[in-house]
């Protein structure tokens, strides 16, 4: 499978990144690019978007991106610092940049951009890889 | 407005908190305990529960002790490591315990365990104290 | 090899901890505590004790406490919060806890605190396994 | 103070990374480079360079960048990932850049590479902005 049959794979199982509206513009080898639009139901205690769905954004990205050369790797530690506020109807667009390629540790990191093209989120992740190929069913 | 009333507050316009099914189990100044289970659309593309799920509930719990002061406070650098995978049915248990308290900036840590008791994340964050007082409507 | 032996043979051949002045006061299986003294050319350019400083002794207990077990184990992921200035002369206490003993992976948390018990700041790290044992030379 | 001195007065008092034997290449707002090399008292328990010594240099080429603009600026959450070993008389290259710049806040990226251009160590750091003007004694 090539970097965007897998994604697409783990896309269709992604039943979460389906609720969160996710779609994918853009993959390669190593890297990902993938746009969603924030709802009123995705709200915190403030009335602006719950940290969890910028978070969870950027951890499907870099999941995708982490994924893509077919091996099978899962996050190990990630952390995310939110540089300005999220409103609904905001569309979000998370780039993820591979860091390090490591045999069993790979590092990324993911920028979140808003519909005006500034910086609302960035992200780090380290994965591990499992070793286990990505396959048909 | 306590501890209790803030946080409850916080639940009542927290949409996304009540789309994850949260509950809240114990308060106190500083301190959350809070739960859910684990839906099947909360699964990633490898079958099992989203990261981004496992990082909401701690960031809520966060949210909510970092809050009970008095003072809002919001969330600029937190991070997670997932420990063992979680699956649909879970039931997640999220405690978040003050590590240090200074004027602007206060540090806490969250654990996440599931219902045999395992550590399933363990997550860290940093607020800003933005001054401003939760009031009543 | 037990873990005091372990960290003993750590501690003769790392010569940046004796650089520190580092102290050896309890190791256990998976734990360590350590103390240093901060001397004047530890400061920074605002004349407290440099980050890099607190930071080296939260990583020393860290490696002593994982690598406590037997097997070989590399820092891959750490992060340091600096909660209080640190000032010459303060002597340093670092105290080693594990979070998560998976089988390739390690979670710890150190927290450092001064003469007068308060913590200075807060360090958590992940360490691969790389399943090579200590052995005497 | 502009940039440049702002960073030679830091580096003055910086009693630490003049022991580290830090040069400074290159600065502008926001922006610094800078290098060292690795000496034998530097090496941890595994005889390569501890963690401390690279953490220590991208701390500093930090403060430096983000110190830079005149305001004093202390570090609040900073974190390393180790990419490879580095080596007794390796060259480090620490480059830190910006990626937010609030008023409160701003968070910077420090990549380190040895003389072979490869990176070794890979930093993200958030600063708090005292509001202190650096000046002239």
């Amino acid at each position: 499978m090539n970097h965007r049959e897998i994604i697409d794979t783990m896309m269709e199982g992604d039943l979460f990144s389906q609720w969160l509206g996710i779609e994918i513009l853009e993959t390669a080898p190593g890297y990902a690019r993938i746009s969603m639009k924030v709802r009123s139901e995705m709200v915190n205690g403030f009335g602006i978007c719950h940290g969890g769905i910028s978070f969870s954004l950027a951890d499907s990205v870099f999941a995708f991106a982490s994924n893509s050369y077919g091996e099978q790797c899962v996050s190990i530690d990630t952390s995310i610092n939110h540089l300005r506020p999220i409103r609904v109807d905001d569309i979000l667009t998370a780039t993820s940049l591979e860091i390090n390629k490591g045999k069993s540790l790979r590092l990324y990191e993911v920028t979140i951009c808003n519909q005006k093209n500034e910086k609302v989120a960035w992200f780090k992740g380290t994965v591990f890889n499992t070793g286990k190929i990505w396959e048909r069913n």
